[in-house]
């Protein structure tokens, strides 16, 4: 019997904002995996910590800073190959994911890798999407809105375009692209229309209007929500 | 004091993906209210019922069948004041909400009554969007990837176009609209990249292509994600 690889949605930062499920999993989990930079502590490893049993292997996939995506590739080959002699010794292994796995999560690299040998099951989570309305105190969509997602790193033309097609928006991974994405809300006068949002449902959470934000000061886990026909905002 | 109205999304259906931070506050509160149907048992009721302690208030908030927008209003003005009541007497009050409040939820009916008047506290929830991308053991979007959420009552003619210019889309509410939705994926030849989604996280769920629905069948709860460059669908 090979094991089970599970990715565990442990949501957006607040260790209150994880699941039942996701919990009772991750303490069963005689293998714990989760990505982490190249030095120094993991993010998704930080959200579950208070909740860890103790004695549980732990495999950090650590990143290198570098851009460059054929090292990332490298990283992900090897740690699906260490987690796969876990999973074909019979061993569980729980991969922790921020927010959601299927939602713009870098569980997909190791889920690509492992779907065609292993049984591989994914317990939702709370997703900054959500998590980021929230701390704004504000509808994300409501009746027949159209909503988008749009990564930052678009270009100027086809943010404009998309934004201008649809009733609500939440622009994400945010970081150096602030400063691009804030011009191109407040050249279409939508600037009023749109919130900032930084580490949400975490301590040094931040929503804040677009002209409070510092060109060069947006973390990558940031997001931007837009709505077209916006109540007020608080 | 006046009490604090707390929408507790209580995630998608199964009462495992309750997050910790809803189920304190759900067992905390001395009032809960819910969506309800006009004459039998609410479905968010029905996610939490294991969880709730006993001896709380409980507010249904009974909605007429009838789609006539103008009995849902009375039905929220009436579910406004009685909560009022209670906000006004100090007791905090819990609204349940299935999925996330702030994701196309009716909470959002409630909100705009009160949030001038009163303390709002939004908990995000675990939404239909990534619960059914888990069901279906495939990522909903990734990297660079535009995602749309489309309202199924949305004109054919809109559909199809913006179906056209993202890469994933989770087209929602699809109930009656099932046979016209899949009919548009078809004329585009995206058939075979959609998956329809019903009963999420629940004992019933399925999740299926789209010519093993019945053109008649699907409940308003159901989801049919697109993704126009899919990894094969399991």
């Amino acid at each position: 019997m090979t094991g089970i690889l599970h990715g565990l949605g442990v949501g957006p930062g607040d260790p209150e904002l994880i699941t039942l499920k996701a919990l009772r999993i991750l303490r069963a989990a005689p293998v714990i995996a989760y990505p982490a930079p190249d030095d120094g502590d993991s993010l998704a490893r930080a959200i579950v910590a208070r909740h860890l049993p103790g004695g549980q292997t732990e495999i950090p996939i650590r990143m290198p800073i570098s851009t460059d995506r054929f090292p990332a590739q490298a990283v992900y080959d090897r740690a699906a190959h260490e987690i796969g002699e876990h999973l074909d010794a019979g061993r569980d292994v729980a991969v922790i994911c921020e927010g959601d796995p299927f939602f713009y999560g870098s569980f997909m690299y190791l889920f690509a890798r492992m779907v065609e040998r292993y049984r591989v099951e994914v317990v939702p989570g709370v997703s900054s999407l959500t998590a980021c309305a929230a701390v704004l105190g504000a509808p994300l969509a409501a009746r027949n809105d159209v909503l988008a997602v749009l990564p930052a790193p678009l270009a100027v033309d086809e943010l404009a375009r998309r934004l201008s097609e649809v009733d609500a928006a939440a622009i994400i991974k945010i970081g150096r692209h602030f400063a691009k994405v804030r011009d191109v809300l407040r050249t279409m006068g939508l600037e009023d229309r749109a919130r900032y949002v930084e580490h949400a449902t975490m301590d040094n959470q931040r929503g804040l209007a677009l002209d409070e934000v510092a060109d060069d000061a947006a973390p990558y886990f940031s997001m931007i929500l837009v709505h077209r026909r916006a109540e007020a905002w608080r």
